[in-house]
């Protein structure tokens, strides 16, 4: 499971005072970053090996000023070219859940511009953080 | 159906040199507002009344440099308490869809911070938009 | 002078409920664009001709919820290898400023990663937009 | 002196593959945020006693993916009602300037919804980070 501190900026919230949920697509790819950065060796934009295919959010609370979160994050499950990575959007200090998330991604070539199977060695790095 | 045209920005695309997943979350979010522009009376942001419960976004082809889209709305579901936006962000020219998305809002006075039913008025206006 | 018509965003607004600094910036470069795409033919994005060197803004009053926008832009000083735009963020009903703004750009060859001398045909587009 | 670490998003690049011009604006809010959290209680958002009235930004080198970066902040002229913060935007390994930025800010109550002078205390802890 990976853990990712997010360092919220004023201006993700809104005027209605919380995190707007666009920013949390914004955390949910920092978690992926990191995930890319413990796993892969990523020298250039290319060796990204994924496009993203599906978002899903669940808010169950505002995340409100003042407040320090993280995003959990691990493979909930795994195909022959796409895998998913659910996640958790929890507070710091109470570990209390704002936002359950998954997202689907499909392993993809940039330079060849083509989807692929999930090579062995990628697959153990998936595997790795399955839960 | 509600067409809602979507001006991109520049920095709304990410280094992959297409229009960032995050930022389709703003779209889908001026959409709804396009809604609440049409059917409510909003003089004060306190006057929206939902909150955001869920998002989903199939991603299926990425808007790059140089696109016009626009995103159609429509109300897919009703219950007592929430009901469902489907979205389709579609190319201006060529109507493409690259992004199919919808989002669970439930009636929320934000006033009295509190969930409420559906009011007859308001349940009125989006059974005009259902599909 | 070029008019560019701004599609505000729900998030553009920060929780003091007005429009957030960085927005402005986003805006300032989608009159850029607007300028680019009357008087360049950029198929790719290394034709656009310029980098950003300095950026001015006064924040003269807030946008606040419910405002329709615009930016007023021309050319206010020309040099050899750089030029200077000047803008202001002005209400479409009123005409009242919100913000004015300077941005100085640098012609650039984003294939050859160098700076250059401005070329005489740009020039000449540049000298149409001066003030 | 000040330094805050900024977490650099994926997004907060735009297709030329730099930090989009945007992005230093939120850099330099993250900045004094820094600076309230250290020399005031701010409970409420309308604790926050200024408002922002000018930016200037000198774009010196682009922050390119992979970058470390953090915001030097300093305190470089006191008013009677307002005062101007100098920032540098460095490289954590190499110290390598990307931006030089200043920002005016006028003391502020969101209350009163006035400007007013600044008090005292607050000009005690302006005058702690001057340089």
């Amino acid at each position: 499971m990976i853990q990712t501190d997010i360092q919220i900026r004023f201006n993700d919230m809104d005027p209605m005072r919380r995190v707007n949920n666009a920013s949390y697509s914004a955390y949910l790819e920092l978690a992926r970053l990191d995930f890319c950065n413990r796993y892969l060796s990523v020298s250039e934009l290319e060796d990204i090996p994924f496009v993203l295919a599906r978002v899903e959010m669940d808010l169950i609370a505002s995340v409100l000023p003042g407040t320090s979160i993280y995003v959990e994050t691990w493979v909930s499950s795994i195909g022959t070219t796409s895998w998913e990575f659910s996640y958790e959007i929890r507070d710091k200090r109470t570990n209390k859940v704002y936002v359950k998330a998954k997202t689907v991604q499909v392993y993809f070539d940039y330079r060849a511009q083509t989807k692929k199977q999930i090579p062995l060695d990628f697959l153990k790095s998936l595997e790795k953080e399955r839960l």
